[in-house]
């Protein structure tokens, strides 16, 4: 008999043969709404079974794509500090090997973890973000580290220029104000994607996608819904654009699966995570 | 200690300080359906935590927009003439204090009580009703009061060619033909937005946004859930269309929260009508 | 007192006056992931009385259309080749009886049954076929009849250039490669609806409408939800090109209703269903 | 083919042979908190099919019992009283002709549109009302007709000391207070069921069973479940003590199927139900 | 028009002339399991619309019981250690003042925030406390802070002899231990209850309910459900063990209503807190 | 990096060195009514994460308890002769290598593959079955092979008087009569345990577990949920009479997740198996 081995969609390469590692954080601590994306990265393995390793959209297959999938870290709950350290020193590892880390979260703030490791071996990253918010809080009820202060946090790293926000519907009045002043910000769709690859150019580019980037219609399962977002297949056209960029790093974040009994935004998330790791195969 | 205080997104003004009066009518007795509209009110001041008060769309704000929430009416459940006149005295209590109106539902039959206080002040009044559902039958099982039959009442309140009907995709055939005759309506999108606007000139309007217009993708949380209908763009577009009108009423309605245990609905509902706030601040 | 007959929204004729047939097939013993289809029939018939059997879109009315309803069929769980032979013995004393037979799934795999009859009467029948699945396997985990294989069993009683897929946009690369070598597959989008219904010209044509065609966010009420479908406009457009053809038996399957606690998918399923119906009295 | 006739498990019998009348009163626009009880008669016979017709406990069978289901009232709603008018109707025509009238709910209000049947041709009649609910408030939110108000009402229709009330576990003060003068309550349990049917003797007896007598872990399907309820065996063995007696109706109401998605509490209901309609074979 | 407020079933004192204060301590960061405790709060004031205010089990109504309800604190997530501090501040303000403070959670670990205001206030204080789960651990997963080691915690400041443990059915084998050299632990059940009051005897008692005491069949609603728990008419015998008692503090934890959308779990909730402040009157 | 294995708690010994292996089957094909046992294995896998490791009501532990969890089958659905025949194939292969097989369900057909495996080596095994349903039709709808046939095709396999049902409560008639001749049947309590263990005596028996022998109020997630039923400690309690018996085999069936949002059904089930596991330690 075998051993009981659940991996993502045909991620079943060796950790020493495999060219991109997967790995989950199941962390959602600070989920200011409904809480639930930390059981995001276990609902998309689980889901992946009902999902093809073909994609008509790209003609490609994930099957022997090389790709590795480590499970889920071990994430202490209640503490962000600790949380953000621990997929910090897991994505170094990863990059240490000279594998490419793709993430599944979790809520948005696992970003700022990967994000640590990245910046140390590639300070010239940039980072695409797509989303319905705009994340860049100074501070969330006072705390500074938080789903809503992700990409500050990120900015504070990185610096000006160098962040690229599309998608993003929502946020406060002080928020859209920085992003004028520091990042380059694309509201409500993502017909600037190609702007944007175009800009990235062949820096070293890390890849944010927060689920709820997506219209609430197609993408109910996730903390914070928003209506007005973009559909499955402007998404799609969007990560086309991407394909040809120097990616180092990149995560899918913010499902959280029992919002949405149906089950189809968890399909549609690991759809979405296929798309990515076949594009990663350029 | 401070007493405990639950108002919509931003809507803390003081009653004498306020242009804007909000309150909710938890009335769904006439549903012939799905039941649970009369939770539409509550869970839209519940989830407006999850919001903000700032609109990229209009870039405006709510803070300090001197919106009162007055909260639900404590309506009699299985007497529709009853509830019917609480809403109509709460609506004239607010007209003749010289503010505006807005209405959270509960089902669509809400609208006759706050039309009968509106007409009395603005005999001229017109109506803009976005809608999946005609609304014009004359009885409904034999009942004069429903849900199905609102927009026929309000018709013999206001009169022939004052009621203008968008994005209406189902009905009986007698409907449409009673609407050919009577009212002005055009069906399935809400492209006859900027047209109705310019019909209602300088006059008063009421608005009424059944939010079961928007598609059942994008707005499940609803009694009678409605393929082929607008989204969430679409939505906000036809509004601000309506931005330089005298909108002296209105009403965001048949939101039905439990149907939609994802949450969506009710956050797609929010922004509706934080929209609408923002839209009245012209 | 009456007896307690439940039919779906105004199919009420008796079975010698009437020109077409609808049928339930609750089978979904091959579902590989979420199951369900099996009470999709029931809950047609059960929500159908919240609508309308009027249509703006096609300005004809089910009142009165010769459309009787025959219930469910009492099918074996557990044995797919049972059940199909159930399936295929009522369709044929439809046939028999010069009638049309509309059936309501149940699971894809019903429509062999079906199949089998209608090409026994008409051997040169041609398949329209709208999914987002392929269904062209030879096996499924070793089995010929499951829900993945039913357009390949198909193929093996029509032939090649027989049959016409739609809006496909799943399966594995073999599938993708036998349809262009033996079925014309036209993926993603119903844009070659207006192509397909040309070819067909005068032929005989079996028309299955797989649900899951629709887009998950219009339609997550299914075992199988697909990002990056069509909407309710788009598919309703495509169904309107068929209405000239000679359409001699159909099929409407993978309503899971149970996966949308919501509603709106049962009624969405509804709407498609009424509008087949209205088509077919051309 | 056969006619689509759906009835309550094994409850097929002619009208004119059965001798027990099974019927629907699909009614819940008085309810004050969580509507739904009106899809409750539906789900029954939809859920009856996965019931055995035979009842271990009784070691008697429903097949062949002589009972006719002759479906669903189609009730107003938002008039009550209109509603109650109908429930009568149909109760007197049942009881003209010397049959026995089994309602299933719907609200707990329905049951007074029978009682008025009843105390006409029975005018001596006794009621065992099963609740968790005192329901005896004179007026709730100034309405007389109201689930909260039923009982009050039926005690006008048949006076002091007619009215045994078992298993009350909530109330206002008032309720308690009445009830000392008025009716004859215990609280809490059914361990006095042996003595009211001693007390009722060979009088003519209605039943009312409000399935919230149940706890509310294992029956939370209804729209205000309460803690510290009987389990089904404890109203199984209160409900045998009953079968001496002449009962001349009775009623299960407050199913309410979309609380409770697991289908748990309809399927309890309808083995209620099956065990009420052998016991009345007695 | 009246200002919006929302209390617990007629918690509606002045806080000047009241004696016990109700607060909402909505958090659950540290959960490791299913979380949604945070909600939990805001659910009982909403659902306990539709309950008495008057307890037959007590014959006592809340009605003028002088009970101020000040609503939810604002607490930060992903912090346990600022969140603590919150609680304590607020508990030691309403302490200060004379009053007796009762918190509505959130998960459990918001009881160790009380508890430092209490043991300041009252040294001597006695725990009693009510779980399936002991909360015994050192650490979990790393983390000093968790509702794991709650317990633990409150015990290095009460210390030994001082914690009453009943209904525990759940820990590691280690926390059993523990409890056998440091705490009085009475497993399964909660027949030690008039022991367990017996022993406190005059002195200062602070109470910990943790809801998922009560078995999972009819408490549902909670993260970490345990079979093999107690029926609420057991819950309730234990509590009224404990009126007599000199109560200077207490709370009801870890509702998580959104895991159980039939709502019972939140109407039993709001049942437990009813009979608990109704208790606290003695 | 590790591999991505995923076990039910604390059952990670290797095949070699452990006693008990335990593997799921996922099949639920003939289920007649509410489909998704299949999902019953995977979820309590994944719940197992929330479960200790020790039992504080045997005191004992599971961690090193020798139990090598092996995964689940890939089962072919809608066969179930072919699926049988893996379960069996698998069955043999575990007691060939002399472990003790324990199988997680899936629907309760599954056990007949199992038992078939088992009859094989243990010509002289006896069988109890605790459970709702007695399971002895000859056929259901003309099938064989049904989850309501499986005990009628284990009497083929074992003979008279070597199967005892404990907790029956519904069946047909037909069953009750064909159990008083073929098998001990006691109903609607586990009374008999005890009783039923003393016949066992030293014989190799073969314990299955339908888990809808709990009452539905505990455990609502399964296909059929029976009011009436056990609790769980009377699960438990009867469990611990069969600790000295020689069970050579056993199954725990019929979970099906998706039923119960709340899982607190799935926590029950896995509360089960672990005393279940530890009990085969003896």
């Amino acid at each position: 008999m075998n051993k009981n081995v659940h991996t993502f969609l045909g991620c079943d390469a060796d950790y020493e043969q495999s060219r991109i590692v997967l790995f989950g954080a199941p962390f959602d601590s600070t989920a200011s709404f409904r809480p639930g994306a930390r059981f995001g990265c276990a609902a998309m393995r689980q889901e992946s079974v009902g999902l093809e390793t073909y994609s008509p959209y790209q003609d490609r297959d994930l099957c022997g794509a090389g790709v590795f999938d480590g499970g889920d870290l071990d994430l202490v709950f209640g503490s962000a500090q600790k949380a953000l350290e621990q997929i910090r020193a897991c994505t170094e590892e990863i990059l240490r090997d000279g594998k490419l880390p793709v993430m599944m979260g979790g809520e948005h703030l696992v970003t700022l973890g990967a994000m640590e490791a990245v910046v140390k071996k590639y300070p010239e990253v940039r980072v695409i973000h797509l989303d319905a918010h705009a994340d860049l809080r100074d501070a969330y009820m006072g705390e500074k580290l938080s789903h809503a202060t992700v990409m500050r946090r990120i900015w504070e790293l990185v610096g000006d220029g160098r962040i690229c926000q599309l998608g993003i519907r929502s946020g406060e009045k002080a928020e859209f104000a920085f992003a004028g002043a520091h990042t380059e910000l694309h509201p409500f769709t993502l017909e600037a994607a190609a702007q944007a690859a175009a800009k990235a150019g062949g820096s070293p580019v890390y890849l944010s996608i927060d689920l709820d980037v997506l219209d609430c219609g197609v993408f109910p399962g996730t903390g914070t819904p928003e209506a007005g977002g973009v559909t499955f297949r402007e998404l799609l056209k969007a990560l086309l654009h991407f394909a040809p960029l120097h990616i180092v790093g990149c995560d899918v974040v913010e499902l959280a699966p029992m919002l949405d009994s149906s089950g189809a935004s968890t399909a549609t998330a690991c759809k979405v995570l296929r798309e990515l790791l076949l594009l990663l195969r350029h």
